[in-house]
Protein backbone atom coordinates (compact mmCIF):
# COMPACT_ATOMS: atom_id res chain seq x y z
CA UNK A 1 0.00 0.00 0.00
CA UNK A 2 1.38 3.17 -0.85
CA UNK A 3 1.34 6.06 1.95
CA UNK A 4 -1.14 8.03 0.28
CA UNK A 5 -3.47 4.86 0.19
CA UNK A 6 -2.33 4.39 3.69
CA UNK A 7 -3.45 7.89 4.62
CA UNK A 8 -6.67 7.81 2.93
CA UNK A 9 -6.90 4.79 4.64
CA UNK A 10 -6.35 5.89 8.24
CA UNK A 11 -8.07 9.67 7.93
CA UNK A 12 -11.43 7.16 6.67
CA UNK A 13 -11.26 5.16 10.17
CA UNK A 14 -10.44 7.71 12.67
CA UNK A 15 -13.02 10.25 10.81
CA UNK A 16 -10.42 13.25 11.11
CA UNK A 17 -7.81 15.19 9.37
CA UNK A 18 -5.94 16.29 12.36
CA UNK A 19 -2.41 15.80 13.31
CA UNK A 20 -0.96 17.06 16.63
CA UNK A 21 2.45 18.34 16.27
CA UNK A 22 4.42 17.28 18.95
CA UNK A 23 6.96 20.66 19.55
CA UNK A 24 7.22 20.53 23.15
CA UNK A 25 9.18 22.94 25.39
CA UNK A 26 10.53 21.98 28.65
CA UNK A 27 9.78 25.54 29.72
CA UNK A 28 6.06 25.25 28.93
CA UNK A 29 4.81 21.76 30.37
CA UNK A 30 3.00 21.94 33.29
CA UNK A 31 5.23 22.46 36.54
CA UNK A 32 3.99 19.20 38.04
CA UNK A 33 5.47 17.16 35.53
CA UNK A 34 9.00 19.11 36.13
CA UNK A 35 10.42 16.94 38.93
CA UNK A 36 9.62 13.38 36.75
CA UNK A 37 12.92 11.79 35.54
CA UNK A 38 11.59 12.51 31.85
CA UNK A 39 8.71 15.45 31.79
CA UNK A 40 8.76 15.29 28.23
CA UNK A 41 7.96 12.00 27.53
CA UNK A 42 5.29 12.14 30.45
CA UNK A 43 3.97 14.68 29.03
CA UNK A 44 3.48 12.91 25.66
CA UNK A 45 2.36 10.26 26.71
CA UNK A 46 -0.28 11.77 28.23
CA UNK A 47 -1.37 13.79 25.52
CA UNK A 48 -1.32 10.98 23.35
CA UNK A 49 -3.09 8.90 25.40
CA UNK A 50 -5.80 11.83 25.35
CA UNK A 51 -6.49 12.39 21.89
CA UNK A 52 -5.21 9.30 19.57
CA UNK A 53 -9.07 8.33 18.96
CA UNK A 54 -9.19 11.75 16.88
CA UNK A 55 -6.44 12.15 15.14
CA UNK A 56 -4.65 11.29 11.96
CA UNK A 57 -1.32 12.05 12.39
CA UNK A 58 1.70 12.90 15.22
CA UNK A 59 4.10 15.42 14.09
CA UNK A 60 7.08 15.98 16.24
CA UNK A 61 9.19 18.58 15.04
CA UNK A 62 12.56 17.24 15.49
CA UNK A 63 14.66 20.49 16.26
CA UNK A 64 12.84 20.31 20.02
CA UNK A 65 13.95 17.21 20.32
CA UNK A 66 17.75 17.73 19.00
CA UNK A 67 17.92 20.74 21.33
CA UNK A 68 17.87 18.51 24.17
CA UNK A 69 20.86 16.78 22.93
CA UNK A 70 21.50 12.42 23.74
CA UNK A 71 18.07 12.59 25.54
CA UNK A 72 16.17 14.07 23.40
CA UNK A 73 16.56 11.50 20.69
CA UNK A 74 15.61 8.80 23.25
CA UNK A 75 12.71 10.78 24.08
CA UNK A 76 11.55 10.88 20.52
CA UNK A 77 12.17 7.10 20.44
CA UNK A 78 10.25 6.41 23.36
CA UNK A 79 7.44 8.46 21.97
CA UNK A 80 7.13 6.74 19.20
CA UNK A 81 6.53 3.57 20.60
CA UNK A 82 3.46 5.29 22.14
CA UNK A 83 1.92 5.40 19.03
CA UNK A 84 -0.66 3.44 17.63
CA UNK A 85 -0.12 1.88 14.73
CA UNK A 86 -3.57 3.63 13.46
CA UNK A 87 -1.89 6.81 13.19
CA UNK A 88 0.75 8.00 10.72
CA UNK A 89 3.92 9.62 11.95
CA UNK A 90 5.40 12.77 9.94
CA UNK A 91 9.12 13.35 10.92
CA UNK A 92 9.61 17.30 11.19
CA UNK A 93 13.27 18.08 10.57
CA UNK A 94 12.85 19.64 7.16
CA UNK A 95 16.31 17.51 6.17
CA UNK A 96 17.65 17.78 2.72
CA UNK A 97 21.32 17.69 1.48
CA UNK A 98 23.15 15.54 -1.56
CA UNK A 99 22.71 12.24 -2.59
CA UNK A 100 24.76 10.27 -0.47
CA UNK A 101 23.62 12.78 2.77
CA UNK A 102 20.14 12.81 2.36
CA UNK A 103 20.18 8.51 1.72
CA UNK A 104 22.20 9.05 6.04
CA UNK A 105 18.56 11.03 6.72
CA UNK A 106 16.62 8.88 5.71
CA UNK A 107 17.95 5.51 6.62
CA UNK A 108 17.75 6.95 10.45
CA UNK A 109 14.04 8.60 10.26
CA UNK A 110 12.25 5.73 8.33
CA UNK A 111 14.04 2.79 9.34
CA UNK A 112 16.14 3.60 12.96
CA UNK A 113 13.25 6.18 14.27
CA UNK A 114 10.97 4.25 12.09
CA UNK A 115 8.69 7.27 10.85
CA UNK A 116 5.45 6.71 8.41
CA UNK A 117 6.66 10.22 7.10
CA UNK A 118 9.07 13.40 6.86
CA UNK A 119 9.49 16.52 5.79
CA UNK A 120 12.39 17.51 2.95
CA UNK A 121 13.38 20.98 2.09
CA UNK A 122 13.12 20.99 -2.02
CA UNK A 123 16.11 23.64 -2.66
CA UNK A 124 18.99 21.12 -3.41
CA UNK A 125 16.48 18.93 -6.49
CA UNK A 126 15.98 15.79 -7.04
CA UNK A 127 18.79 13.76 -5.73
CA UNK A 128 18.54 15.38 -2.35
CA UNK A 129 15.17 14.06 -2.36
CA UNK A 130 14.95 10.80 -4.51
CA UNK A 131 16.55 8.63 -1.53
CA UNK A 132 13.29 8.89 0.72
CA UNK A 133 11.17 8.12 -1.93
CA UNK A 134 12.38 4.74 -2.56
CA UNK A 135 9.86 2.93 -0.24
CA UNK A 136 5.90 3.46 -2.18
CA UNK A 137 5.12 2.91 1.84
CA UNK A 138 7.34 5.94 3.51
CA UNK A 139 6.01 9.23 2.85
CA UNK A 140 7.44 13.06 1.69
CA UNK A 141 6.42 15.76 2.23
CA UNK A 142 7.94 18.66 0.40
CA UNK A 143 7.87 22.27 1.53
CA UNK A 144 6.45 24.33 -0.84
CA UNK A 145 4.69 27.55 0.42
CA UNK A 146 5.71 27.75 4.22
CA UNK A 147 3.35 29.43 7.08
CA UNK A 148 6.04 31.68 7.89
CA UNK A 149 6.47 35.44 7.08
CA UNK A 150 9.92 34.22 5.47
CA UNK A 151 7.81 32.25 2.56
CA UNK A 152 7.69 35.42 0.43
CA UNK A 153 11.24 35.79 0.15
CA UNK A 154 12.10 33.12 -2.07
CA UNK A 155 9.22 30.45 -2.29
CA UNK A 156 6.84 33.56 -4.07
CA UNK A 157 9.52 34.78 -6.76
CA UNK A 158 8.13 34.57 -9.95
CA UNK A 159 9.70 32.06 -12.65
CA UNK A 160 8.09 32.67 -16.12
CA UNK A 161 5.21 34.51 -14.51
CA UNK A 162 4.71 32.01 -11.80
CA UNK A 163 5.78 31.62 -8.68
CA UNK A 164 8.86 29.29 -7.19
CA UNK A 165 6.35 27.29 -5.16
CA UNK A 166 4.24 26.15 -7.94
CA UNK A 167 7.14 24.74 -9.81
CA UNK A 168 7.91 23.29 -6.60
CA UNK A 169 4.30 21.51 -6.37
CA UNK A 170 4.52 20.65 -10.58
CA UNK A 171 7.67 19.07 -9.90
CA UNK A 172 6.74 17.04 -7.15
CA UNK A 173 3.58 15.96 -9.31
CA UNK A 174 5.94 14.57 -11.81
CA UNK A 175 8.47 13.09 -8.97
CA UNK A 176 5.33 11.38 -7.37
CA UNK A 177 5.71 8.06 -9.71
CA UNK A 178 5.56 6.26 -6.12
CA UNK A 179 2.42 7.80 -4.86
CA UNK A 180 4.02 8.91 -2.08
CA UNK A 181 4.59 12.32 -1.85
CA UNK A 182 2.74 15.16 -0.35
CA UNK A 183 3.79 18.77 0.07
CA UNK A 184 3.74 21.40 2.74
CA UNK A 185 1.35 24.60 2.59
CA UNK A 186 1.02 26.55 5.50
CA UNK A 187 -2.74 27.86 6.21
CA UNK A 188 -1.96 30.83 6.11
CA UNK A 189 -2.35 31.19 2.25
CA UNK A 190 -5.76 30.13 2.13
CA UNK A 191 -6.23 31.46 -1.97
CA UNK A 192 -2.95 29.43 -2.48
CA UNK A 193 -4.00 26.61 -1.08
CA UNK A 194 -6.63 26.15 -3.56
CA UNK A 195 -4.91 26.85 -6.36
CA UNK A 196 -2.12 24.07 -5.22
CA UNK A 197 -4.90 21.62 -4.05
CA UNK A 198 -6.40 21.90 -7.93
CA UNK A 199 -2.60 21.44 -9.29
CA UNK A 200 -2.07 18.50 -7.29
CA UNK A 201 -5.92 16.58 -7.14
CA UNK A 202 -4.64 13.51 -5.28
CA UNK A 203 -1.72 14.02 -3.09
CA UNK A 204 -1.76 14.66 0.49
CA UNK A 205 -0.97 18.35 1.84
CA UNK A 206 0.23 18.93 5.19
CA UNK A 207 -1.31 22.08 5.92
CA UNK A 208 0.41 23.94 9.39
CA UNK A 209 -0.35 27.48 10.67
CA UNK A 210 -3.55 27.11 12.18
CA UNK A 211 -4.50 28.76 15.39
CA UNK A 212 -1.46 30.94 16.63
CA UNK A 213 -0.08 31.56 13.33
CA UNK A 214 -2.91 33.04 12.19
CA UNK A 215 -4.39 30.29 9.65
CA UNK A 216 -8.38 29.59 9.72
CA UNK A 217 -9.98 25.94 10.24
CA UNK A 218 -12.79 26.38 7.93
CA UNK A 219 -10.65 27.67 4.37
CA UNK A 220 -7.97 25.35 5.19
CA UNK A 221 -10.82 21.96 5.18
CA UNK A 222 -12.58 23.64 2.66
CA UNK A 223 -9.67 24.52 0.04
CA UNK A 224 -6.79 21.79 1.38
CA UNK A 225 -9.17 18.65 1.08
CA UNK A 226 -9.30 16.40 -2.36
CA UNK A 227 -12.36 15.85 -4.12
CA UNK A 228 -13.14 13.10 -1.23
CA UNK A 229 -12.94 15.34 1.72
CA UNK A 230 -9.51 13.61 2.30
CA UNK A 231 -5.90 14.19 2.08
CA UNK A 232 -5.20 17.82 4.13
CA UNK A 233 -3.37 17.02 6.94
CA UNK A 234 -4.19 19.89 9.49
CA UNK A 235 -1.59 20.52 11.97
CA UNK A 236 -1.99 21.98 15.08
CA UNK A 237 0.17 22.07 17.97
CA UNK A 238 0.82 24.87 20.68
CA UNK A 239 -3.26 25.49 20.93
CA UNK A 240 -3.60 21.72 21.47
CA UNK A 241 -0.65 20.54 23.72
CA UNK A 242 -1.04 24.10 25.64
CA UNK A 243 -3.79 24.24 26.08
CA UNK A 244 -3.75 24.34 29.42
CA UNK A 245 -1.01 24.75 31.68
CA UNK A 246 -2.49 23.35 34.60
CA UNK A 247 -2.91 19.66 35.99
CA UNK A 248 -5.87 19.10 33.56
CA UNK A 249 -3.20 19.68 30.43
CA UNK A 250 -4.38 16.66 28.64
CA UNK A 251 -8.20 16.27 29.30
CA UNK A 252 -7.83 20.13 27.97
CA UNK A 253 -5.84 19.39 25.03
CA UNK A 254 -8.88 16.57 24.14
CA UNK A 255 -11.10 18.87 24.36
CA UNK A 256 -9.25 21.11 21.81
CA UNK A 257 -8.78 18.00 19.30
CA UNK A 258 -12.89 17.29 19.60
CA UNK A 259 -13.96 20.60 19.03
CA UNK A 260 -11.38 20.71 16.06
CA UNK A 261 -12.12 17.46 14.83
CA UNK A 262 -16.45 18.20 15.27
CA UNK A 263 -15.73 21.57 13.25
CA UNK A 264 -14.14 19.47 10.69
CA UNK A 265 -16.47 16.94 10.63
CA UNK A 266 -19.34 19.19 9.83
CA UNK B 1 35.52 39.73 16.23
CA UNK B 2 32.66 38.82 13.47
CA UNK B 3 33.43 35.42 12.01
CA UNK B 4 34.30 36.87 8.63
CA UNK B 5 36.94 38.27 10.26
CA UNK B 6 38.07 35.07 12.68
CA UNK B 7 37.94 33.37 9.09
CA UNK B 8 40.57 35.82 7.63
CA UNK B 9 42.59 35.30 11.14
CA UNK B 10 42.77 32.05 10.60
CA UNK B 11 43.25 31.39 7.39
CA UNK B 12 46.52 33.95 7.90
CA UNK B 13 47.73 31.82 10.54
CA UNK B 14 46.96 28.72 9.11
CA UNK B 15 48.25 29.71 5.72
CA UNK B 16 45.19 27.15 4.58
CA UNK B 17 41.91 27.46 2.74
CA UNK B 18 41.25 24.00 3.26
CA UNK B 19 38.72 22.63 5.07
CA UNK B 20 37.99 18.88 5.99
CA UNK B 21 34.83 17.27 5.88
CA UNK B 22 34.44 14.67 8.59
CA UNK B 23 31.47 12.86 6.93
CA UNK B 24 32.64 9.71 8.49
CA UNK B 25 31.07 6.39 7.47
CA UNK B 26 31.53 2.88 9.59
CA UNK B 27 31.73 1.20 6.80
CA UNK B 28 34.61 3.03 5.17
CA UNK B 29 36.92 2.92 7.89
CA UNK B 30 39.66 1.00 8.28
CA UNK B 31 39.45 -2.29 9.51
CA UNK B 32 41.48 -2.24 12.44
CA UNK B 33 39.65 0.21 13.94
CA UNK B 34 36.45 -1.22 14.04
CA UNK B 35 36.94 -3.57 17.50
CA UNK B 36 37.71 -0.63 19.23
CA UNK B 37 34.66 1.20 21.77
CA UNK B 38 34.08 3.90 19.25
CA UNK B 39 36.04 3.35 16.27
CA UNK B 40 34.58 6.79 14.70
CA UNK B 41 35.79 9.01 17.31
CA UNK B 42 39.05 6.93 17.20
CA UNK B 43 39.31 7.37 13.51
CA UNK B 44 38.46 11.29 13.67
CA UNK B 45 40.73 11.71 16.73
CA UNK B 46 44.03 10.18 14.73
CA UNK B 47 43.01 12.37 11.14
CA UNK B 48 42.20 15.47 13.18
CA UNK B 49 45.99 15.08 14.72
CA UNK B 50 47.48 14.17 11.79
CA UNK B 51 45.80 17.31 9.97
CA UNK B 52 44.88 20.03 12.44
CA UNK B 53 48.36 22.26 11.31
CA UNK B 54 47.47 22.22 7.81
CA UNK B 55 43.26 23.34 7.64
CA UNK B 56 41.50 26.48 8.24
CA UNK B 57 37.93 24.04 9.21
CA UNK B 58 36.72 20.98 9.94
CA UNK B 59 32.73 20.80 8.91
CA UNK B 60 31.06 17.52 10.30
CA UNK B 61 27.97 16.55 8.22
CA UNK B 62 25.37 16.29 10.63
CA UNK B 63 23.48 13.13 8.79
CA UNK B 64 26.61 11.02 9.55
CA UNK B 65 26.30 11.27 13.50
CA UNK B 66 22.25 11.32 13.48
CA UNK B 67 22.47 8.11 11.55
CA UNK B 68 24.53 6.90 14.30
CA UNK B 69 21.65 7.90 16.88
CA UNK B 70 22.23 8.72 20.64
CA UNK B 71 25.91 7.25 20.53
CA UNK B 72 26.39 10.14 17.52
CA UNK B 73 25.36 12.79 18.81
CA UNK B 74 28.31 11.54 21.72
CA UNK B 75 30.73 11.20 19.33
CA UNK B 76 30.27 14.55 17.63
CA UNK B 77 30.10 16.16 21.01
CA UNK B 78 33.41 14.53 21.83
CA UNK B 79 34.85 14.99 18.35
CA UNK B 80 34.55 18.88 18.75
CA UNK B 81 36.61 18.63 21.78
CA UNK B 82 39.73 17.31 19.92
CA UNK B 83 39.49 20.09 17.40
CA UNK B 84 42.02 22.56 18.31
CA UNK B 85 40.96 26.60 18.88
CA UNK B 86 43.33 27.63 16.15
CA UNK B 87 40.81 26.03 13.45
CA UNK B 88 37.09 26.94 13.11
CA UNK B 89 34.31 24.47 13.27
CA UNK B 90 31.14 23.94 10.59
CA UNK B 91 28.21 22.39 11.61
CA UNK B 92 26.62 20.79 8.51
CA UNK B 93 23.43 20.04 8.96
CA UNK B 94 21.50 22.97 6.38
CA UNK B 95 18.78 23.35 8.63
CA UNK B 96 15.62 25.70 7.88
CA UNK B 97 12.16 25.97 9.95
CA UNK B 98 10.33 28.81 11.16
CA UNK B 99 11.54 31.17 13.46
CA UNK B 100 11.03 29.61 16.85
CA UNK B 101 11.89 26.29 15.40
CA UNK B 102 15.38 28.06 14.06
CA UNK B 103 15.81 28.89 17.09
CA UNK B 104 16.16 25.59 18.62
CA UNK B 105 18.86 24.38 15.99
CA UNK B 106 20.33 27.77 16.63
CA UNK B 107 20.87 27.25 20.01
CA UNK B 108 21.02 23.30 19.98
CA UNK B 109 24.59 24.07 17.35
CA UNK B 110 25.93 26.89 18.73
CA UNK B 111 25.41 26.98 22.50
CA UNK B 112 25.32 22.88 23.01
CA UNK B 113 27.21 21.73 20.23
CA UNK B 114 29.56 25.01 20.08
CA UNK B 115 29.99 25.09 16.51
CA UNK B 116 31.82 28.05 15.32
CA UNK B 117 29.22 28.25 12.36
CA UNK B 118 26.63 26.31 10.05
CA UNK B 119 25.14 25.40 7.02
CA UNK B 120 21.47 26.74 6.48
CA UNK B 121 19.15 26.35 3.71
CA UNK B 122 17.14 29.64 2.71
CA UNK B 123 14.19 28.08 0.97
CA UNK B 124 12.26 29.46 4.02
CA UNK B 125 13.11 33.00 3.89
CA UNK B 126 14.87 35.23 6.75
CA UNK B 127 12.58 34.47 9.61
CA UNK B 128 14.10 30.84 9.40
CA UNK B 129 18.04 32.25 9.03
CA UNK B 130 17.58 35.13 11.68
CA UNK B 131 17.72 33.26 14.53
CA UNK B 132 21.52 31.73 13.42
CA UNK B 133 22.57 35.50 12.88
CA UNK B 134 22.37 36.91 15.87
CA UNK B 135 25.40 36.84 17.41
CA UNK B 136 28.19 38.07 15.18
CA UNK B 137 30.92 35.79 15.73
CA UNK B 138 29.14 32.87 14.90
CA UNK B 139 28.61 31.82 11.27
CA UNK B 140 25.90 31.16 8.85
CA UNK B 141 27.08 29.55 5.19
CA UNK B 142 23.75 29.82 3.29
CA UNK B 143 23.07 27.55 0.40
CA UNK B 144 23.56 28.93 -2.51
CA UNK B 145 24.43 26.86 -5.66
CA UNK B 146 25.22 23.44 -4.20
CA UNK B 147 27.54 21.22 -5.75
CA UNK B 148 24.88 18.05 -6.82
CA UNK B 149 23.16 17.42 -10.22
CA UNK B 150 20.11 18.56 -8.39
CA UNK B 151 21.13 22.23 -8.25
CA UNK B 152 19.85 22.79 -11.71
CA UNK B 153 16.04 21.56 -10.43
CA UNK B 154 15.36 24.88 -8.57
CA UNK B 155 18.66 26.96 -8.04
CA UNK B 156 18.97 27.47 -11.74
CA UNK B 157 15.40 28.96 -12.50
CA UNK B 158 15.40 32.30 -13.79
CA UNK B 159 13.87 35.33 -11.79
CA UNK B 160 13.40 38.17 -13.91
CA UNK B 161 16.27 36.70 -16.46
CA UNK B 162 18.50 35.88 -13.29
CA UNK B 163 18.79 32.92 -11.58
CA UNK B 164 17.20 31.89 -8.24
CA UNK B 165 20.58 31.27 -6.40
CA UNK B 166 21.96 34.93 -7.33
CA UNK B 167 18.84 36.50 -6.03
CA UNK B 168 19.91 34.41 -2.46
CA UNK B 169 22.84 35.79 -2.92
CA UNK B 170 21.84 39.06 -3.50
CA UNK B 171 19.55 38.79 -0.49
CA UNK B 172 22.28 37.28 2.06
CA UNK B 173 24.38 40.47 1.13
CA UNK B 174 21.67 42.56 2.28
CA UNK B 175 21.16 39.81 5.64
CA UNK B 176 24.81 40.46 6.42
CA UNK B 177 24.95 43.43 8.58
CA UNK B 178 26.71 41.50 11.32
CA UNK B 179 29.23 40.59 8.86
CA UNK B 180 28.62 36.38 9.55
CA UNK B 181 26.83 35.18 6.46
CA UNK B 182 28.54 33.43 3.73
CA UNK B 183 27.38 31.12 1.10
CA UNK B 184 27.51 27.38 0.05
CA UNK B 185 28.66 27.08 -4.12
CA UNK B 186 29.86 24.46 -5.33
CA UNK B 187 33.43 24.00 -7.12
CA UNK B 188 31.59 22.16 -9.86
CA UNK B 189 30.04 25.27 -10.88
CA UNK B 190 33.03 27.28 -11.78
CA UNK B 191 31.76 30.38 -13.99
CA UNK B 192 29.12 30.86 -11.50
CA UNK B 193 31.53 31.03 -8.85
CA UNK B 194 33.31 33.63 -10.11
CA UNK B 195 30.12 35.42 -10.50
CA UNK B 196 29.10 34.87 -6.93
CA UNK B 197 32.70 35.94 -5.39
CA UNK B 198 32.00 39.24 -7.56
CA UNK B 199 28.81 40.33 -6.38
CA UNK B 200 29.99 39.23 -2.80
CA UNK B 201 33.15 40.64 -2.39
CA UNK B 202 34.23 40.27 0.88
CA UNK B 203 31.55 37.38 2.32
CA UNK B 204 33.18 33.64 2.91
CA UNK B 205 32.41 31.08 0.22
CA UNK B 206 32.27 27.29 1.60
CA UNK B 207 32.99 25.47 -1.63
CA UNK B 208 32.30 21.78 -1.40
CA UNK B 209 32.27 19.51 -4.44
CA UNK B 210 36.28 19.31 -5.33
CA UNK B 211 37.78 15.68 -5.85
CA UNK B 212 34.89 12.90 -6.14
CA UNK B 213 32.49 15.36 -7.31
CA UNK B 214 34.48 16.49 -10.08
CA UNK B 215 35.25 20.19 -8.91
CA UNK B 216 38.79 21.63 -10.11
CA UNK B 217 40.83 22.53 -6.89
CA UNK B 218 42.40 25.42 -9.17
CA UNK B 219 39.53 27.33 -10.49
CA UNK B 220 37.93 27.33 -7.43
CA UNK B 221 40.85 29.09 -5.48
CA UNK B 222 41.78 31.33 -8.37
CA UNK B 223 37.75 31.86 -8.87
CA UNK B 224 36.49 31.71 -4.94
CA UNK B 225 38.65 33.76 -3.21
CA UNK B 226 38.61 37.60 -2.36
CA UNK B 227 41.28 40.25 -3.40
CA UNK B 228 42.85 39.17 -0.96
CA UNK B 229 43.41 35.50 -1.41
CA UNK B 230 41.07 34.39 1.38
CA UNK B 231 37.56 33.27 2.79
CA UNK B 232 37.45 31.02 0.14
CA UNK B 233 36.65 27.57 2.65
CA UNK B 234 37.89 24.82 -0.09
CA UNK B 235 36.15 21.45 1.62
CA UNK B 236 37.68 18.17 0.77
CA UNK B 237 36.31 15.28 2.91
CA UNK B 238 36.27 11.53 1.05
CA UNK B 239 39.11 12.27 -0.71
CA UNK B 240 41.32 13.48 2.65
CA UNK B 241 39.85 11.06 5.15
CA UNK B 242 39.52 8.11 2.73
CA UNK B 243 42.90 8.26 1.10
CA UNK B 244 44.19 4.90 2.43
CA UNK B 245 42.11 1.90 3.74
CA UNK B 246 45.08 0.73 5.92
CA UNK B 247 46.43 1.46 9.15
CA UNK B 248 48.30 4.09 7.31
CA UNK B 249 45.26 6.32 6.68
CA UNK B 250 45.97 9.27 9.09
CA UNK B 251 49.46 9.31 7.07
CA UNK B 252 47.71 9.22 4.42
CA UNK B 253 45.67 11.59 4.64
CA UNK B 254 48.15 14.28 5.91
CA UNK B 255 50.28 13.39 3.01
CA UNK B 256 47.32 14.59 0.73
CA UNK B 257 46.09 17.50 2.66
CA UNK B 258 49.94 18.64 2.34
CA UNK B 259 49.69 18.41 -1.29
CA UNK B 260 46.17 20.34 -1.70
CA UNK B 261 47.73 22.96 0.73
CA UNK B 262 51.04 23.41 -1.30
CA UNK B 263 49.03 23.54 -4.45
CA UNK B 264 46.51 26.53 -3.15
CA UNK B 265 49.81 28.03 -1.75
CA UNK B 266 51.13 28.36 -5.32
Amino acid sequence: MTFTQKLREIQLKQKSLLCIGLDVDLEKIPDHLKSLANPILEFNRLIIEATSDFVCAYKPNLAFYEAMGERGWTTLRETLKLIPKSVLTIGDGKRGDIGNTAERYAKSLFNDFGFDSVTVNPYMGFDSVEPFLKNPEKGVFLLALTSNSGSKDFQRLKINGKPLYEKVVRTAKKWNTNQNIGLVVGATHPRELKTIRKIVQEMPLLIPGIGKQGGDLKSAIRDGCDKNGQLAVINASRSIIYASSGKDFAEAARAEVKRMVEEMRN
